[in-house]
């Protein structure tokens, strides 16, 4: 993408990167940056219909494969709305989640899928974020903090804190194999200290 | 698939082939087979709900590439949820479209795409049918038939005569290329008459 302005937040849920998004939105947008801040699954008017698709109703009926399709789906339209107007007119775009996610909860809750998510990802999308930030946090404190809030997925909820140990392992995995997109920022500490670390990173790479 | 006991039916619209497919499921019944009549795009509850969200609202609010990817996870759903299981129990499977139709209609109408259809069906589907009923009328009887009835999808009826010519042609080839897995009916007779043909076609296929 051009400029280096697609910014992705990733993490297990619990880490605080929505609430870190948010708040770098803000501070760029202090800082003068036009940014979006959007989301997936969804960002755009379609992908949110695949996400109620997806997300609403029984969530074992679809088996893995169809999800990961829908998901694709959805990333395509928010690539094609959202993201791709937005880089265009020289905006910044700061996204929770991108297709790291797919990687981590297609990938590893099906293993033998992790190749399919490649291939996928690399036919139909075929782009990655600028730089990707990592909220890190121990997979005890994600998961009570997850469960403590509203708005958790019960899905990913009820998958436990075996699934939370397996995604920041292989998070950590995907940072390190991609040393140059991604950053691991420390998400144990105060969200203040946490936004700083990530304002900090994200201004160096953006050159603001 | 096992057995081959896996059928198709592919036309353009308005060539019979929805008829077609109903009145082969009725004669192989009669003959003692359980036969499985779906279609697609649809042919499970999950594909289905797919179906309506690519066909109903503005059909223009998705582009190529994530209709291919919806319809796909579609197909993907269909083949667990209503194909594998039939014929696992070793039933006849009659579907009306399968993934011919998407060669045709997003390959056709988007010719650079013709190469990514053919990659996703191979990483996401995978599979053929063991025998593909190609109803082959001329474009004019099509649309006019097409037209004249309810039910015709509008989106495509607004593509008009030029489009109905390129899939004719698309379909010919494609059972050129494919001709130990395509039949070409001759679908300008009356019904009867192509249903004898389709049913004897279908016997000497199954061993029936």
């Amino acid at each position: 993408m051009a400029q280096g302005r697609f910014l992705s937040f990733e993490g297990i849920d619990g880490s605080g990167k929505s609430t870190q998004a948010r708040l770098l939105a803000s501070a760029l947008r202090d800082l003068g940056a036009e940014v979006v801040l959007t989301r997936e699954p969804g960002g755009s008017p379609g992908a949110e219909e695949i996400r109620r698709l997806v997300l609403e109703g029984d969530p074992d009926r679809w088996s893995a494969e169809t999800e990961l399709l829908l998901f694709t789906a959805a990333r395509r339209d928010h690539l094609e709305k959202t993201i791709r107007p937005a880089l265009a007119r020289g905006a910044v775009v700061i996204t929770d989640r991108f297709a790291d996610s797919s990687r981590m909860y297609q990938g590893i809750s099906r293993g033998d899928l992790a190749a399919t998510v490649d291939a996928l990802h690399a036919l139909m999308i075929g782009v990655e974020p600028d730089l990707t930030l990592l909220i890190d946090i121990d997979p005890e404190t994600g998961l009570s903090r997850a469960v403590a809030r509203q708005g958790v997925e019960q899905r990913f909820e009820d998958m436990g804190l075996d699934l939370q140990r397996k995604m920041r392992g292989g998070f950590l995995s995907l940072a390190a194999a991609h040393p140059a997109r991604f950053r691991v920022i420390d998400g144990a500490r105060p969200p203040e200290a946490v936004a700083a670390d990530v304002l900090a990173t994200a201004r160096a790479h953006l050159g603001l």
